[in-house]
């Protein structure tokens, strides 16, 4: 329960207590994560081609994202799924971001094509999976990129925090943390969303926090309504997965929108909240 | 996953998926439940004494509750607990009601206690211990109440929607559902709060559907930003507990906030979502 | 973790703590249960007709089950499942126990038929779903017939407990806890078959604990490895589902298995372990 | 459920599904895993010192042990945590398991690491939380040594047999499952040991698996009764943390059991069931 978080955190985490009254704001390029308004990423599941991630960071851009996501190293749970483009899909995100003036964030899953990842990279993401990969974790302290921590499919708030910790301890402070769903019982949804657990972290930790409704969810219909659902319980921003046309897309298809479901969105998040009887 | 689920919907809910594009309005006294705006349910966990809950009906409706709640008949993990104040509780609580022009609702845990509760309380609750008690749902099925059914620890959406049916095939079409929060490995709050499910409802049924943050997080801070993401979320309302002096409370002490704290949630659903960068 | 849990018994639980080194053993007509000996208790899931219930007895008493199981009142998800023959199951099962010289236990739902089905088995069985219907719960206190206890789908070792609790307090102490596999995330089976929690909860309280092998995995194929397992990990028994013809089984056919399964599940519990390399 | 994983694993996997009637044997050292006799691999969880892993190293081999275990890498949840001796650690191992005849297993965390642990090791972990670490998978799956690859906390059947399928696919065929326990909403213990997924999984695989009931559990007196079930169960051997003075241990001091406890399991999993009525 609670009480014995809390206790846990101010008993053990050094770093994370530095500053109790401060919160962490960490910049990706020009664009300020934590701060007073809420940032949105977007791009999509995997980088494809050329026209299809140039097309969406363009996309994106337009209807107001601060930061272009894309895979280009993927985790995929059997080793026939598709892998990514790996170096090849790097340079063409690199290229996308350039292209739309946008910041890139990407996921590395190697220790080994950490100083490649970097090269292209302004913000480096850790992806659920590789949460507790100690190892890769102590590596990323030690680049100066600001890093995504997304949370483990099965990590408590404390482990969370903890990873969280290997990096802030091993000496980079630039982190923002991901809530993009926790594995349940439940497998209506393709995960379960822990908002309530963003609320937690902010009280717990002075880092930034973010929501992946695209993940959490995976469906696309509920995109729009659990992102407002982030911003409104706190979270510093949302990551989501815009593809334009995500019933071809190689990955993640039931889950990404398309330009005008993003455009939608953007504008749902700007709409005021249903009033009270 | 969903489209599973969908299917599993459209092939065997007769009663649920009369209506397709129509969503039911429950109506509990003069308040309506699951129209244009949403409602906010508001009182103790437990009815604990005459002052208690008068004084709380009247300070929960001046800052806006337009329902008062109150626990008469109370589950509890251990026989050595607090197990509630009877048929005395609910006197008092439909006194309170009176006092404040408040309709009440309040939890039924038997089938033979039924018939006193249907005597005095507007609305029936059928809590999460008792989502599967397949006697008390058909009994429920048979009175002229609405209901508010609240999701089990650990019941699927389809669980959920299932229970429903038993009392919309059996006659009773006044059924309001809850979710309080499911169990999962998490232990860092009371329990997992579910809003993506939240949403999923509201696509697969025409039932209203509102949100209990107080169990749900099982944490007095986090009442208000979950409150906030619930109503983002497109919840028809929400149910939470108040108490004079939460931790002079009877049960659930850490979860009941003050008066002033209730207020101070009722501001902040009416302000503004943060804005996007 | 386990500390917390042995120190919450050891000061909350006043009728589980009274006999420290002295096991309880439940007769169930002139069967123990806790004894030297494992118990196997036998039979179809649902009461169908008088020649299923009749032959399965016989059967299941010539491979040498103790006690015959069957359910007359069932807990069903959906409505639209079939729901048992009620009273006439209970007629059935009676006179299939009497055929066979088995004593009968089988599940109540419902306070209202507690009278009756008291006056026909020799066991009363109290559900997953029902392990918190506390009204039940007190009720089955003040029965003089033994109870059997199913843990919850998501109950914790200690709400077990604690529900034991509720009817050893009330003035029943002939309670036999048993364990039918919990919910998790992995749905590769029915449910996660918990036998840890059996050989803790044998550390922690004084009670008799049987397996399910059945509703834990629901698939035939592993029930006698499973069952011996049970067995093996210290239980004083397991209750199995037994049909004459598992794939015409009005419910959980694919977790019943047939007499010929049974004869060999009966003659796998006698064969020695693997020996070690 | 099981007749979706079923297909799903005929469908897809490639390399598991080669030999349906032949079950794959793998030899470390001299110790074969996956024949007629059982295995069981024992050791201290951290290597700590010289006179610690060689004690342990002979008193396991005297009480019939056939592998020695010891991590020297050590995944710890706090950076704060006792991070393992590493290449000094490796070193011991391999003079212990010298010593007193052993062959080694022991765990790799980085990929960077592999090659120095393949210089000492006989046998390469992987551990839960590296389960979908897939950089490492690939890498592990180019070596010439047996890979014991431990299931992850939350991983279902079909992503521990997709991870096997990594490594086989990709040339090294000597994987040999562990089960380890998952992670449920039972705190109750430290996980929840699933040994029906372990019958599970030898019938939908020909790969040996084996049971660690200590990080199971996480409870010195069940482990004993654990690692009975987990032979009952079908499994093909046991790992188990044993350490010359648990109680001050570095690292896991709850769950590892001493030379006597050791040996006093030894010979419960030589005696026979109990007896049925």
């Amino acid at each position: 329960m609670l009480d014995a978080a809390s206790s846990f955190i101010s008993e053990n985490f050094l770093t994370l207590k530095k500053r109790p009254n401060d919160r962490t704001i960490v910049k990706v390029g020009h664009v300020s994560i934590g701060g007073e308004k809420a940032v949105v990423i977007a791009g999509p599941c995997s980088v494809e081609s050329k026209e299809q991630v140039i097309e969406t960071a363009l996309a994106v851009k337009r209807s107001g994202a601060a930061i272009l996501r894309g895979g280009a190293y993927k985790p995929r749970t059997s080793p026939y799924d598709f892998q990514g483009l790996g170096l090849e899909g790097l340079k063409l995100l690199k290229e996308a971001g350039d292209r739309a003036e946008l910041p890139i964030v990407t996921e590395v899953m190697s220790e080994e094509d950490l100083p490649i990842v970097c090269d292209y990279a302004d913000m480096i993401q850790i992806g659920a999976r590789n949460m507790q990969n100690f190892a890769l974790l102590k590596k990323i302290a030690k680049i100066r990129k600001p890093v995504l921590l997304k949370r483990g499919l099965s990590a408590t708030i404390k482990e969370w925090l903890l990873a969280a910790e290997y990096i802030l301890q091993g000496g980079n402070e630039r982190v923002v943390l991901c809530e993009r769903g926790i594995r349940t019982f439940d497998n209506s949804l393709r995960n379960t969303l822990d908002l309530a657990g963003v609320a937690l972290v902010k009280e717990l930790s002075h880092l930034p926090v973010i929501v992946d409704p695209s993940h959490a969810t995976g469906k696309r219909s509920l995109i729009t309504p659990t992102a407002k659902a982030a911003i409104a319980v706190g979270a510093d921003g949302i990551i989501v997965e815009v593809h334009p046309q995500p019933e071809k897309a190689l990955s993640d298809s039931a889950q990404q929108i398309d330009f005008n479901e993003f455009e939608n969105m953007m504008q749902s998040l700007k709409k005021p909240l249903r009033e009270l009887l």
